[in-house]
């Protein structure tokens, strides 16, 4: 576990500077002690308060998605969530769990066993037994990209896909494409049905033919563009919006595969933001979320419920980011 | 001006006990503290480091919504956004505004010859000129109740229409009823065609039929029952829905005046659970919007934005509070 003076070398400040940063003290400034703190929270520093306190106890189930090295999509979320936990005292666990895991134990059971008074769960598909009991928990809890109706302990944060995909097709349009496919993600999310719905009313609002063959889900990984990339292509598809950044990867590598180049031939627009996406080759012009306002929302919004307030829903704005992936359409 | 003594008077607590609350001693409970906090707002108390401080400065605008009394609309939210703001050393100035006022000078201008850093829009109308100029502002800035597309420096709070809607429908119809009208709020507000559109989708859901002569735009006051309730008795409504609590009020008088008794002929069914409705006879059964909340996520979104992250949208979830203002269908 990370000292004080752990945090002072990472930081290169004194350890009183940390000491005073981590005790709320008045004479560092806002801005050294909220990195004092964020900095704790990544090192894994935790005070003698929290380790003690039994009534502040939450936790992070997370599934299907990788978070432990900067890299990967879940770590800025899961940074972000005990980032603004940590500042309030709570007590963070995080938990990686698979279907087989929730089917041997209630939702409600299990947290109650635990003692924890709220939860973030992240990354779980629409069929998972979970998902099915949060209609009617009572146990405070946020998502990440699921939505339960009416049920006042449970709130939904996510991105605003609808506006994401539409930045993304008014960008390919304004390049002069009109045949453009979604390689979505996996079916049985509730986040890539919302983004085909996106996407068929981005194209309909551009004037663009909407084909049930142009928006396959494949599943979340750059192998999805193997499977799919063909029937795209062979379709005319000249620009190709993709469900996430490794997607986008799969789908560049293996137009190379075929003797496409990017963007000269097929324009290729990614979803997330992952460190990956700037590195690709070519760079990776994709849409924006961003992970450590998701996982602080995801705190923010779990608070709430524990405290009564039931939010049902808090969204972030997606960001367009442009590299070098998208290009004119080529002349026929 | 409130006075620190004037706090503890109304508490029953000492004036040592209010200065710890204020000062964020850590030798008094939490609970107590935020109650210091927040009776320290209602009374207009305010810190001498908030009256120096100039780049803290916010403003909540409000128009159309009356404020000054606990039985409005607005209190509670203006109240909650103040009590927010407090926490963090926000000075807060509340500026009734009309249409006319905004003619004079651009909303940017206007925010920034007054110093401040952000504001929070109440009761706008969407032909207003300062929403119209939204779309472009630079300035952070939360409304109610509306939403404007794609500006990251813009983000909306509001109650889920759709779900307070589809519970109030869902309990007509568990008595019966099936002719059901809505009559709504003022046209030219995105929350009346909000709410339009959740009364269509839920009487849709439920195999009931939608006329538009059942569902007229009115405006947000009692007398609006006089115009409207004719016609809406003489196509066989045995169950209105209003658009707010006042309209409610006005079509219970106006069922009286006709002969017709309400719940027993006439179910009513209100929208916000002002304090009024509590004491209507029959007592309103109504949709809540819990104003406090909204003030106060009018706040945390607001300070988001100045803070440069982007949310769009923080939705509340309603709750349908049931009185005597419903009843049984009558047999015909």
């Amino acid at each position: 576990m990370a000292t004080i003076k752990d945090i002072a070398n990472r930081l290169g400040v004194s350890v009183s500077t940390v000491s005073k940063g981590l005790n709320g003290a008045n004479d560092i400034s806002e801005q050294l002690r909220q990195t004092v703190l964020d900095t704790a929270v990544e090192m894994g520093y935790t005070t003698k308060q929290m380790r003690s306190k039994t009534n502040k106890k939450i936790c992070l189930f997370i599934e299907n998605i990788e978070y432990e090295t900067p890299e990967q999509f879940g770590y800025d979320i899961v940074l972000g969530f005990k980032q603004s936990a940590f500042k309030e005292q709570y007590d963070v666990t995080v938990t990686p769990v698979t279907p087989l895991f929730q089917s041997t134990e209630k939702y409600d059971n299990y947290m109650l066993r635990h003692g924890y008074v709220g939860a973030f769960l992240v990354g779980f598909a629409l069929q998972d037994d979970w998902i099915a009991q949060l209609d009617t928990t009572t146990t405070p809890t946020t998502l990440l990209d699921n939505y339960i109706k009416k049920n006042p302990n449970v709130c939904y944060v996510g991105t605003d896909s609808f506006e994401g995909i539409d930045d993304a097709i008014e960008h390919l349009t304004s390049l002069g494409h009109k045949t453009i496919a979604f390689l979505n993600g996996s079916a049985h999310s509730m986040i890539s049905e919302q983004r085909k719905q996106a996407f068929i009313d981005s194209m309909t609002a551009h004037n663009l033919p909407v084909k049930e063959e142009m928006m396959p889900y494949g599943y979340y990984a750059a192998d999805c563009a193997k499977e799919y990339l063909g029937i795209l292509l062979a379709q005319g598809a000249t620009a190709i919006l993709c469900g996430n950044d490794l997607i986008a990867s799969g789908v560049i590598a293996e137009c190379r595969a075929r003797g496409f180049r990017v963007p000269e031939d097929i324009s290729v627009i990614g979803f997330d933001d992952i460190p990956l996406s700037a590195k690709l080759t070519p760079p990776l012009s994709t849409i924006r979320q961003d992970r450590l306002e998701l996982g602080r929302s995801g705190y923010y919004t779990l608070h709430s419920l524990i405290n009564h307030t039931s939010i049902s829903k808090t969204m972030l704005r997606p960001q367009l980011i442009l590299r070098s992936s998208t290009a004119t359409v080529r002349a026929i």
